[in-house]
C-alpha cells in the first residue's frame, strides 16, 4: 500500500532534520487504542516533545472528547477539552489535524517529516520498521495475537496515510525489544509445531518502555549499555518486569500475549493453565466469556473489586482485608520476579529500575517490594525512597546497597520518536 | 462407610505399636494410579521397610503384570516379575494379598495396623486423615481437581477396604504439607468468587516428598525444622519446587493441579494463560483435547520428541538441538523458581534440596542449575557434586558456600507409613 505511494526519499541525509526542508522538521507520534487515538509532536533538532493529546472514546458521538496541551512558550501549556464527535479513528484524525492547523501550526500538514506508530505485537521483528505493503501485512497477521490492541493500530496507520498522504510512516513495536531472548526464555513447554506452525512463543511487551529505561539507567550508571544488566519493571495498570543483559532483553514477564506475568488492574497474570479450562468447564464459559474473565475481570479488579491500585491502597489502609491481599499478591509477585531475573542473570546486576505510573509514584510499592532483599544485594534508603515521588529520576538506594534501585520516568512516546527519527534517517542513508 | 465399620479403637496407645498386639504391627502404604497399585510393607518397632511392589497395567489382562521384592534376611531382595491378570483395583488387591500371604507373611491379613494411602488431592485437608465417610466424602469432592488421580486412589481405598474390612486406613495428601502457604502465594488473580464458590487456588503437590526433604535437611543441618528455610527441588518425571519457611511451606510451583511451575516430562508448567485459548481457536480443539495436550504431549516430550531427561541428555550430548532446547528450558524453570523463593525467603536460606530421579542422579542438571549462583550465595563444589550419585545423601556445596547445597533421596512411602502411624497412634490417644 504506502511502499508503491512513497516519494522518493531525499538524497541527502542532512536535508531531513533540516528545519527548512520541504520534506518536514517535525514528528507525529501516534498510539491507536479500541477507542482512543493518543498524539505528541515532536521537533528534531534537537529531539524534543511539543504538544500532545488524545481523542477518547471513538465512536460514541455523544462523549467523544479530545483533551490537549499546547506548550505556550513560557514553560506552561494550555489545555482544551472539547467535545467533538469522531465516528472512527480517521475522523478523530482529521479533528486533530483541525485542532493543530488551529492551535500549533497552520501549516503543520507540510511540516510532518515522518510519523511514528505504536504497534503492540510484531512477532518476530526486531526493529522499528518503515510501513509498506509487507510490514503491515505482519502486523496483520500479529493481530492474531492481539486482537484488542493491533487493529486499532492498523486504523491509526490508515487514518495518518489518509491524512499525510505520502509521508514516511514508521512502526514501533512492544515486543521488538524483547526479540534478545534466547529461545530457553522464550520457547514454551508445548509441543514444537505449536511454535513452528503457530509461532506460539514468548514475545513480552513494553518493550519500547523497557528499552528506554534500559538506556536512561546506563547513562545514570556511567556505563556502555552493552555493559549494563539491569531488572526493569515497568508497574502501570499493564505490568511487566524484564531481565536485561548487556543491554539485550533476556527475559520478561509478559507471553505470547500481554496478560502472563505480574498482576495487573485487570489482568490475572500467571496462572496454572489448567484453572482456564477448569472455569471453561465449570462455569460453562466459552473461550471467548473465559478470554474476558481473565483479560478484563482479574487482576486487582477481580481480587479487590477495584482495578486501580492508589485506590486498592487506600482500601488496604482502611483494614479491607481483599485490597490487603491484592495489594499482598501485587508486591509478591513483582518480588519473586526480581529474584528469579537475580538467578537468570547470574546475579550480576547493576540496578533495578522502577517505572510507569506505580513504579515512578508509590513509595509504598517500591518499600514493600524491595524489603528484606540484602539477601541480593538490595539495601533500599527509606527516606531516599519516600522522596522519589512525581515522576522524577532518583537512586532509591541505600550507599551500600551492591545493587542500584533507580527510579526512572519512562517516556514511550519519546522513544518512539527517537526510534521513528532513526529509521527515517537511516532510510535515507541507505537510499543515497 | 469406614467410619460405621470401623473397630473400636485399642484404649491403650502401647498395644498399638506393640508386636503381640491383636490389631497388627504392620502397615501397608498404598500409591493407587490409573492402571496401577504399588505397595510396601513396613515393619513399626521400628519403622522400617520391608517388602514391596507393583501392580501395572490393571485392566489390560494380558500385559498385567505383579513386579514384588521381598528381603532375604541377608540384606538382598528375592524378586518376582509375575503376570496376573487383575480386572480392577480390588482384584489387583487381593493378588498382592495371595503374594504377600504365599511369599512374605502366612498371616499378613490380621498382622496389618493400618492402611496408609497415598491420595493426590485433598482440597484444605492440612493433616493426614483416618478415613471415615467426611473424609471419603471430601477427596471424592477433590476428584474436580484432580480427574487422573483421585479416582484411582479411591478405587485403592475401596480394594484396601474390602480386603481389610475394618482395619484403619488413612489418606496421606500430595497438598497437606502445602497448606500452610499464605493467601498472598496460594490466591490467584482472577474473580474472588472463584474461589470462594469454586476453590480455585493454588494447592500445591508432591508434599509428603517436600516435607519429607524439609525434615531430612534440618536433621542434617542440625537445626530444629522449626527454624530450617529450605528450597527443596523434587525433579522427577513430575517435578516440583518449594519454598520452606520455619519448616512450613510458603510457595510451591504446582498449583491447582500438578500443571503448573516447571517442564516436567509430558506436562508444560508455566505458560502465557492466553496460550490455552488461542490453542483451542487455532487448532479447533476440545477442551479436553487442549488438556491432554497440555498434560501428556508437552514438556520434555513436547521439546524434544521424548519424555526422559535422561534420554534428553544423551540426545543433546549427540548435537541433537531440541533436546539441547529441552535440557536448557528444564535447567533454566528451575533455576527461576530457586531466585524467586530466594526473594521470598527474604534472602535467609539454609540449604537447596535435590531429590527424586533427576535430582538424585543427574550430576549434570544439578551442576547447571547451580552454575554461576554464587550472587544467591551458592556455590557448588563440582567434585563433591559428581559424587552424588545413586541416592545418596550428600552435601555438594563448597565449604565457603553460605547456602548448603544438599541431594537427599526422597522417601514418599516412608512419609506415608510415618504419617499413617501418627494418625492411629494419635487416634489412640484421643480416644483413650
Amino acid at each position: 500500500m504506502l511502499a508503491a505511494n512513497r516519494p522518493p526519499l531525499p538524497t541527502n541525509p542532512a536535508r531531513n532534520t533540516s528545519g527548512t526542508s520541504p520534506v518536514g522538521s517535525k514528528l507525529l507520534v501516534l498510539n491507536a487504542g479500541s477507542s482512543s487515538l493518543k498524539f505528541k509532536i515532536f521537533g528534531t533538532e534537537p529531539l524534543v516533545a511539543g504538544s500532545g493529546g488524545m481523542f477518547d472514546r471513538i465512536g460514541d458521538a455523544a462523549n467523544c472528547t479530545l483533551k490537549a496541551s499546547v506548550p505556550d512558550g513560557s514553560g506552561k501549556a494550555k489545555k482544551w477539552e472539547l467535545k467533538i464527535p469522531a465516528k472512527d479513528h480517521v475522523a478523530a484524525m482529521q479533528s486533530i489535524m483541525d485542532f493543530i492547523t488551529e492551535n500549533v501550526s497552520s501549516d503543520f500538514a507540510s511540516e510532518v517529516m515522518a510519523v511514528g506508530h505504536r504497534i503492540v505485537h510484531g512477532l518476530d521483528i526486531s526493529q522499528p520498521v518503515l510501513l509498506t505493503d509487507e510490514s503491515i501485512a505482519k502486523i496483520k497477521e500479529a493481530a492474531t495475537f492481539a486482537p484488542l490492541h493491533n487493529p486499532p493500530g492498523l486504523q491509526g496507520i490508515d487514518a495518518a496515510q489518509k491524512v499525510f498522504g505520502t509521508v514516511p510512516q514508521v512502526a514501533v513495536f512492544d515486543t521488538a525489544f524483547h526479540q534478545t531472548m534466547p529461545p530457553h526464555a522464550y520457547m514454551y513447554g508445548l509441543p514444537h509445531e505449536l511454535y513452528e506452525q503457530h509461532k506460539i512463543r514468548r514475545y513480552g511487551f513494553h518493550g519500547t518502555s523497557h528499552q528506554y529505561l534500559t538506556e536512561k539507567a546506563a547513562e545514570l550508571l556511567g556505563k556502555p549499555v552493552s555493559e549494563t544488566n539491569v531488572i526493569t519493571c515497568h508497574l502501570g495498570n499493564g505490568s511487566s518486569v524484564a531481565a536485561v543483559r548487556g543491554g539485550r532483553c533476556v527475559d520478561t514477564s509478559m507471553g505470547m500475549t500481554p496478560l502472563e506475568g505480574l498482576l495487573m488492574g485487570t489482568r490475572c497474570g500467571d496462572i496454572d493453565p489448567a484453572v482456564v479450562l477448569h472455569i471453561q468447564s465449570q462455569l460453562g464459559l466459552s473461550a471467548k466469556e473465559t478470554d474476558t474473565l481473565l483479560n478484563k475481570k482479574s487482576g486487582l479488579l477481580g481480587v479487590t473489586g477495584n482495578n486501580d491500585l492508589r485506590a486498592v491502597i487506600a482500601a488496604a489502609e482502611q483494614g479491607d482485608a481483599r485490597s490487603a491481599l491484592g495489594l499482598a499478591m501485587f508486591v509478591y509477585r513483582v518480588r519473586k520476579y526480581i529474584g528469579a531475573y537475580v538467578a537468570v542473570l547470574d546475579g550480576q546486576v547493576d540496578a533495578v529500575i522502577f517505572s510507569a505510573g506505580i513504579g515512578e509514584n508509590s513509595a509504598l510499592i517500591r518499600g514493600l517490594v524491595l524489603d528484606r532483599m540484602q539477601g541480593l544485594g538490595m539495601q533500599l534508603d527509606p527516606e531516599r525512597n519516600a522522596a522519589a515521588v512525581g515522576g522524577r529520576t532518583a537512586d532509591i538506594a541505600a550507599p551500600s546497597s551492591r545493587v542500584r534501585l533507580l527510579v526512572i520516568p519512562t517516556d514511550e512516546e519519546l522513544s518512539i520518536a527517537q526510534q521513528t527519527l532513526q529509521v527515517v534517517t537511516r532510510g535515507t542513508a541507505m537510499a543515497a
